[in-house]
């Protein structure tokens, strides 16, 4: 999988591959990110890549020029996706992520400052995806978020370690109360089902937890849940 | 406003700092960010911080051991609270933002591999954050979201390159489109309107404009913003 992100400040991309698991699915040939910045693009003798806003307001807006030519500059494989990152996008969910997993490549176009021209959206088309409603400096952190979730569903990106099949919202639900070692820890127990090797009755247990927990932290997602399985 | 951030990948949040407005924010002394490594805490010979599954299943947990004591360990500030990123979690928006805000201190607990042992809810008691319904590697990434997004608020973060109070959901409602020079980029004009100088009538475009896209792109906002408007 391949990963396209234009950005303003690549190394906030960059520094982040160096670590954890993104830097083993790196290393292993599993996922390929580069990073353009489209102020190499920018026409400007400065090097300039946004503007004040017609109309008033405060802040700079970015620039069609430089963002469309750096666009028009990253090589296409076949089954490409391009992506706008943006609160105004649609919100970003486990499900869209395995959809993006089915890609070969993901071109992610990251703001920063007050936004983008509007006719960057009208020239690239992108896929808007937002990570959340709340308002941050730049594209940077959500496309990080984006290529992390898509990376973990690859194979090969996730070791012995961790699992993507247990997880949160993999089946609709929150996830259940994990326990490890020791059996008591300042007084608290793990509960006893957990203990007693009966594994018809630990799923009983995990799935009760499941929708109690679903339910009470997150109605919303339970409403949905009893929709599409009753 | 400190941040304390427990992680087992200091790295990942210190890197990020590195850059862009939180390096500024940061350099400026408007922000703090410490990070904490449990596994400094670990009691095991190996400095181990997680165990397999009781009840058994894929990947590890986090053992509470290690996390309860570098929790402790935390110089508390008076006005101080304690959050958990896991997609368990409140969603995260722009409303609880502002309301961090307002804290001197914010401890952040990020977890990684299949989630934390129970217990560390049980004796912590954070307050449980989610900035998706999808799954990441770790916690890193929302945390430095929450960092990001509640600095914004925050005054002497933003320079005069941006401003936080034009954002998306300010006001409960999508942003505007917005432009800047050229006047006219590859056949695509700005609107007439935002050129004539008229304020009241780019007013009322604007709030025309971040309507219709409420309506279209975020039905659910919209809602939202008719119940609390009208």
């Amino acid at each position: 999988m391949r990963f396209d992100v234009l950005t303003l400040f690549p190394e906030l991309i960059e520094s982040h591959m160096d670590f954890s698991i993104m830097k083993r699915a790196s290393d292993g040939g599993v996922i390929d990110v580069h990073t353009i910045n489209p102020r190499d693009y920018s026409h400007d003798k400065h090097k300039k890549v946004d503007d004040t806003p017609y109309g008033g307001g405060a802040g700079m807006v970015l620039a069609p020029q430089p963002y469309v030519e750096a666009y028009e500059d990253v090589e296409k494989l076949e089954n490409s996706i391009t992506l706008m990152m943006t609160p105004q996008g649609e919100p970003f969910t486990d499900s869209i992520s395995n959809e993006l997993a089915g890609y070969e490549q993901i071109i992610i176009l990251c703001g920063h400052y007050e936004g983008f021209d509007e006719r960057i959206r009208d020239i690239i088309k992108p896929r808007e995806i937002s990570i959340g409603d709340f308002v941050l400096t730049g594209g940077e952190l959500p496309a990080l978020c984006v290529i992390d979730s898509v990376s973990r569903k690859i194979e090969g990106t996730l070791g012995k370690i961790e699992s993507a099949h247990d997880d949160s919202f993999s089946d609709g639900l929150l996830e259940y109360p994990q326990y490890t070692k020791p059996r008591e820890y300042r007084g608290l127990k793990v509960p006893e089902v957990l203990l007693n090797g009966n594994h018809k009755l630990i799923e009983e247990y995990r799935l009760a937890q499941k929708i109690e927990r679903t339910k009470k932290k997150r109605p919303d997602l339970w409403v949905k849940y009893q929709k599409e399985n009753f």
